[in-house]
């Protein structure tokens, strides 16, 4: 019974000791207050760090004092680029500032005029000084970028008495009242809280009175107007009057800064981030440089090499007399970059040199900002430039060959899930369309088609004669729907989520799909897709991104995938330094190939059931499903058995050389009888006079108490997997019969087939025990028909229920492999469906209550307690147990890296996910060799 | 892959090292080969044990080396009570026969005429001898009792010549006759393996030519026909003659005795009760006895305490001149053995010491054998007497009483679950019925009453001016149904296991259920059930017997229970012992009332939801389910909130004192709507002249699309438990405002409540922490409104997903207790859903796939890792942390003590298995003790 008699404090003032207890959840789901750390200067920093002049107390490493900011404008003035000097408050100093109840010590404060000192000393102006001011700005910078999130003034310095001379020295007075009016504006709503509204209102009023459309026709008086109207504002809701005194408007501004680490926007950046709230940020006070002080001054952003493509080919664009808003308010086009070389020749290579120098130093490309006043340079900023993935790809390789980089590190800068991008068509960058809806991103892709909404009209509108394009819409698929997914180029589904069969499936195959598309009502009777007020009909034109998740209204070029030479010398570097194998998940001839031309080492698995649906064979799986004996059920498995065999022949031959492992029959059996509306549909519409119309009522009768003999609350937990096999053994005897007659059959031929045949759902160690005898005694028979006695096979199973992972010693004495199905024990470790889960866990991870939905990114916490435990015991048991997974998540790199760190053999995932995992699994060695050497230090 | 080229051996031949490895598990399933195991006579014992004439070699504590029948009598013996002499032949022995290729050592075998010499001895009778010869009876004796398994010789000594003196001894030719008759025909099956039918078909053609029909009609000259047939078979199949020689006849029969052990009755008997393959058994050579040499002579049985009552009182029934099976052919009506004190005083007052002295000396009521030949007594069995529950209370109490046994002895002497036959109605013992079919024994008790379809149906008939007794007949039942199962006296279902809804309320309810009965159609459209070609219609007669599963045809007088003193003084003396709490799982004032008369000591279950169906509430409940905004929701929810409340405060009272776990709302909320079909009905019926037609049709046509937006695939793992109240936290508000409202209420009017708030489905601790949230500020909310700043709560949640378990140390930070619903824990931990596995369960139940159904009694090896895991992962952040289990398993004995062990605080079950645990916790305790003790020897 609870002691707590008094209230509990709500969680932004949590114990701390609660919150250690939970440090890590806690930061992920947000409720982390936004206590500053505790000081620890026991060998304190000084407060200030100046930059500027080519020094710099301060480098690059020191991000945890300085912010990534103030570190990056360290090392630039420390390698001798040239920067706006200036001064960083520390992070420490923020830590003071709240433990000193949100005012900075007095000493650190009396320092300040010495800080700025420098600054005068370096430009040679004076802040305050009415002939000659130097005006600065304030930026927060914290050791991790929070873009947009912190508070900035710009101008400061400015007054009435400066602002003359500022005017005088710019030799613009509109100028010089417009930094004016802008500085009081910033100050007023950074500083002193004031809506920004209120300020725009007055500038709004005075271009109506005035008639006028932009801001730039405002005349001197006009902004004159506009600032007595500001410090009017000011004094009436704050009741003191505009500070005119600089530095009073620099502490005033600095405090600002520090405290806008805890305005909400910045709280819920880290949240969702999972920023630390104990960090702190610093103050970066630097000299203004102008780039709008005439021809002889400019501004400009470029990039070290083209970020599109990755040629290495200076990039960017500018702007003679320019401020760098201009080059933003788009009211005048930039030039490209090179054009400079003709305006300021000096300052062209100047910049090339600098920026050639910052890739170097920093050993990636760079995006830089620069402003030119009166024919000086200033660098105001860099930092790694962002890229598409192919023109990471090729930079990458690229400095590897320019010995800029190592392989490792080449392999580092990829991220793997982007290769998705360069595997699958994707939209044309340059089309401009309309998205109707979005979905979940379920498999990447897009494509454009004509909407149908059964398998059947999809497969017939398809094929042959017509041969469209189709998009299938459905609420959700079922194995039914194989063969309309196949011929579909796209699926969209408005139920299921990211595992869903559509979604599973569709990866598999490499087709796009949009699932769980919520605002789609698919309404099959009526033929349409409804959105909104929207309505699509059968045959009308839509586009999927599944890569994004959109649903687009018509046509949309898409650009088809190329791979690169590039792509291959990476995939290269990475199998000479993963440890893990990459498998694929691959049920055809067709997808083992694709697969194995993407690099995969094997199939991981190979889902019988798959073959069970096309149309030839689905009534004798049927049959064999109302079968009333044991040896009625063998007649339609004895029929099945070639076409299984010819299945595993084509299968075992395409991966000549490399092990296939194969899963026994795992769905439920009403899986693949029809929906029981269809056969009361069947029965009326049977013709009396049919002659066999007894005989096919009493079989359609039989069907429909069949269907309800088999019909489950729970299918997911119900007669599937192992179960089938051990209660009709003939089904597993059938299906290990198929695989061991291709293998001897595909080996006869010249070719060398390994089969691995793996035991579906088992819980309990008797279970494989049951299935393997079995096999075995089906293996014996074959190999002696077939006098094959070299054959190599070996029996394993899925680990996927918890209960398996958790008796894996028992299991492993009958087994020579484990494959975790992390999808099933995803869902039974987590109690989640996967085909119900969709919108609350949509919610869950939405709310912070989960971090990551745990279909797409194993749970680690958890479910990956499992895997661990299950490994380890089954090892335990029988050291030199191969260990596998075989779930979705063997696509998924934090998974691939957890699956590396818990010493599993290899991972299987999708045909076009097998580059992925290759990547992701060569970066886990790396990371692994980094921690080791970090370790080690 | 598999190095296996040769072929598996069989199971029965498996390697050793394989079958350590799972040894538990295999004896369990049964492949374990019946091999012996290797002796280890470092120091051996010798092989022939003596016992009679007042002493013996062996004791009562020998079974591992004397089997039980030679220990028994050894002890008997050696306590004075006159057995007929003989000796043990050791399991070593037998050993050392399976490990010398089916022969006993020389040296052992040499010793055989010594070991006759001592029977000689004692009885004055020579083996062999044609004057007075020695017969002697073969038989075996394991050291656990396999009843009927294993063979028997007797009359052994017999030929031609010694049946001559054995006629003269006896005085009746014929009598010497038949014997010799059944000891060849005996050695012919036993010894020489031919079957009995062929036997039998000689003295049928005997019998049919002499136109007779008993055997007991047969002359001297018939049997000597008879026998000379026999012998004649005997040459025929063995191609030998039969053996005149006694000491031939005893060796062949000592041998086959020991080749019994591996016979494929003994093994199977040992497959299905656990017994290790290589124990062997020994060999009991003892002297005949004869009841049937004259009115002096006699033969009996009997217990020394009423075994149906436990009175203490001498039981039994005996024959003048009879053998043993004379007794069992029931020709002869034999005497109660009161009527032995007037034939035969001295015997009888004999009798009466030395079976008391027995009862004395084994601390428990025998049921023995005695036989008298020519006046003189001999016991030839005792052993412990089985008895009714009834008795066995009886009995155990008396005795302690007497001083014969300990408390702790009389506790362990009682089955628990065999109590539950004390707390329900049971068929009367003296009714013949007719059983038409076989469910599973779901909800014990007994009940007659008329068959009804629907809940409706049953309600309107059980009530006033009805007043029926009625059997509700369901396919399943779901929530909707509770009402009809309250109204009815029993409930059948023709689906589900032991833990379907049906099993789980009817326990809850204490009425009596048979569910899953497969054999039974149930056809509501036809309001009949069919069972073969039986028909039963609404309103006629059936009768349940919920304890065995039985389905009986028409009414069967039952008889009502009544609890003994001896019940209140037994679980007193549990109370006394017991470390582990009895709570209750209840829903309603009367269950609780119940549950409290019965010993419980609060509430560990409290299901909400119960609540929520009744008819006045469920439109209320829709109400809240359709809503469309959090408002509606909310409106709905405040006209349940004093509903709720009513609920909580009648259970409070109820419960005075003792804590209440409540749990907030854990079904899906789809499980509150009606049937699709049911609206679509209800949309046909509308009338359009209806003024709110309009209306009507509008609120249908919601319910539809929300019954198909709540539809899942899978709804145990769908959006339910603690899911809901995360998504709709305005659910729990409503329900932590009902329960503490309540409780400070009840606390006011001067009782005290305890109320637990328990949040279901947690899998991760911000579940929790978010509920968690809601909850206290609810809690605070109404603390202050109604000033009851004393009020003790706390706030817990049900471990009931596998993530839960594994992550219990982060769950522990936000929770005060614990519960383990196993029910749950077993579904998602081996993947079976309760509602769908009872076909395959049952059969791998049947297979030995799995020991036992793990819905009934927890499956420890796999889901008690998860529950000894999460207690443990829970206490090492929260040392005090209540832990208590509130599913099923809380009611099952063996799960019980597996709770006990892990250090639970407490278990909660059903009202009426509340004496069951009360019991099986102090039999763990117990037990615990022992170990230790034995440990500490």
């Amino acid at each position: 019974m609870s002691k707590k008699s008094a209230p509990k404090k709500t969680s932004a003032t949590k114990t701390p000791a609660k919150k250690t207890a939970t440090q890590k959840t806690t930061v992920k789901k947000g409720t982390a207050a936004a206590g500053i750390k505790k000081s620890k200067l026991s060998t304190p920093n000084p407060p200030y760090f100046y930059f500027g002049g080519g020094k710099a107390d301060g480098h690059a490493g020191m991000k945890d004092v300085l912010g990534g900011k103030g570190a990056g404008l360290a090392e630039m003035s420390k390698v001798g680029v040239p920067v706006p000097p200036g001064f960083t408050i520390t992070t420490e100093v923020c830590t003071l500032f709240y433990e000193n109840g949100m005012k900075i010590p007095d000493d650190i404060d009396n320092e300040l005029s010495k800080a700025m000192g420098h600054i005068e000393k370096i430009t040679g102006k004076k802040f305050g000084d009415p002939a000659n001011p130097l005006l600065v700005s304030v930026r927060s910078g914290a050791k991790f970028s929070m873009p947009g999130m912190m508070d900035t003034v710009l101008n400061l310095g400015l007054n009435k008495e400066t602002l003359e001379g500022f005017a005088k020295l710019s030799g613009d007075e509109r100028f010089a009242c417009d930094s004016y009016r802008r500085f009081v504006q910033m100050f007023g709503n950074v500083v002193l809280g004031i809506d920004k509204e209120t300020f725009e209102e007055v500038i709004e009023a005075k271009k109506q009175a005035r008639k006028i459309k932009h801001d730039s026709s405002l005349q001197v008086e006009d902004l004159n107007d506009i600032i007595k109207k500001y410090k009017h504002i000011i004094k009436k809701k704050t009741g003191e009057d505009f500070p005119d005194d600089p530095y009073q408007q620099l502490r005033m501004s600095r405090d600002a800064v520090f405290r806008s680490w805890n305005n909400p926007r910045a709280i819920s950046y880290r949240k969702l981030n999972n920023i630390p709230g104990n960090l702190g940020t610093a103050v970066n006070v630097q000299a203004m440089v102008f780039g709008n002080m005439g021809n002889n001054s400019g501004t400009g952003v470029g990039f070290t090499r083209n970020p599109a493509t990755g040629e290495k080919e200076f990039y960017g664009e500018y702007l003679l007399n320019a401020q760098g808003e201009d080059v933003v308010a788009g009211i005048r086009t930039p030039q490209p970059i090179k054009d400079l070389k003709n305006d300021m020749p000096v300052v062209f290579d100047q910049l090339r040199k600098i920026t050639s120098q910052l890739e170097k130093h920093y050993r990636d490309v760079q995006d830089f900002e620069f402003t030119v006043e009166n024919g000086k340079l200033y660098m105001l900023q860099t930092r790694t430039g962002k890229r598409t993935v192919q023109a990471a790809l090729k930079i990458a390789v690229d400095m590897v060959k320019e010995k800029l980089i190592t392989k490792e590190e080449a392999l580092m800068r990829i991220e793997p899930s982007a290769l998705d991008q360069l595997l699958h068509p994707r939209l044309d960058p340059a089309a401009k369309y309309e998205v109707i809806a979005k979905g979940l991103p379920a498999s990447p892709g897009a494509a454009s088609g004509v909407v149908y909404f059964t398998s059947e009209e999809a497969v017939e509108a398809a094929t042959a004669g017509k041969g469209k394009k189709v998009i299938l819409v459905r609420q959700e698929t079922n194995p039914d729907d194989i063969e309309g997914m196949h011929a579909s180029v796209g699926i969209l589904t408005s139920r299921g989520g990211m595992t869903s069969h559509a979604a599973v499936v569709a990866r598999g195959m490499g087709k796009c799909c949009v699932a769980g598309c919520e605002a789609a009502r698919v309404r099959v009777d009526k033929k349409q897709l409804q959105i909104g007020k929207l309505i699509i009909k059968e045959g009308e034109v839509i586009t999927l991104n599944g890569s994004t998740g959109e649903v687009i209204i018509g046509d949309v070029a898409t650009i088809e995938p190329e791979l690169s030479g590039e792509f291959a010398a990476l995939m290269e570097w990475a199998d000479e330094i993963r440890h893990l194998r990459v498998r694929t998940n691959a049920d055809t001839p067709h997808d083992a190939i694709q697969a194995r031309k993407y690099g995969a080492e094997g199939i991981g698995l190979c889902r019988t059931e798959h073959m069970f649906f096309s149309e030839e064979r689905l009534p004798i799986v049927q049959e064999m499903i109302l079968a009333d004996s044991p040896e009625e059920r063998m007649n339609a498995l004895d029929k099945l058995l070639p076409f299984q065999k010819e299945d595993f022949k084509g299968i075992f031959e395409a991966m000549d050389g490399l092990p296939v492992t194969i899963r026994t029959l795992d769905p439920p059996l009403h899986e693949f009888l029809p929906e029981k509306g269809e056969i009361e549909k069947r029965i009326k519409e049977l013709d009396k006079a049919d002659e066999e119309y007894d005989e096919k009522l009493n079989r359609l009768k039989k069907t429909l108490l069949r269907i309800e003999e088999l019909k489950e609350v729970n299918p997911m937990l119900g007669h599937r997997g192992c179960r089938l096999g051990v209660v009709y053994p003939e089904i597993t005897e059938m299906q290990a019969r198929a695989i061991i007659e291709a293998a001897c059959e595909v080996n006869k031929a010249g070719k060398k087939a390994i089969p691995e045949i793996m035991i579906p759902l088992v819980g309990h160690v008797n279970e494989l025990r049951n299935q393997r005898e079995v096999v075995e005694r089906i293996v014996n028979e074959t190999k002696a028909k077939y006098n094959a006695r070299k054959l190599t096979y070996s029996i394993g199973t899925m680990i996927e229920i918890p209960r398996a992972a958790l008796t894996a010693n028992e299991i492993a004495t009958e087994a020579e492999f484990f494959s975790f199905g992390t999808n099933d024990l995803t869902q039974m470790s987590m109690g989640f469906s996967r085909d119900d889960a969709g919108k609350f866990l949509r919610y869950y991870v939405d709310k912070g209550i989960l971090p990551k939905d745990p279909f797409i990114s194993l749970d680690q916490e958890g479910v990956g307690q499992l895997v661990q435990m299950g490994t380890d015991r089954g090892r335990a048991t029988k050291p030199d147990l191969k260990v596998g997974i075989c779930g979705e998540h063997g696509g998924d790199p934090d998974s691939i890296a957890f699956c590396h760190k818990v010493g599993l053999n290899y991972v299987s995932c999708s045909p076009f996910r097998v580059p992925i995992a290759r990547l992701a699994a060569a970066q886990a060695t790396i990371m692994e060799k980094q921690k080791t050497s970090e370790r080690d230090k």
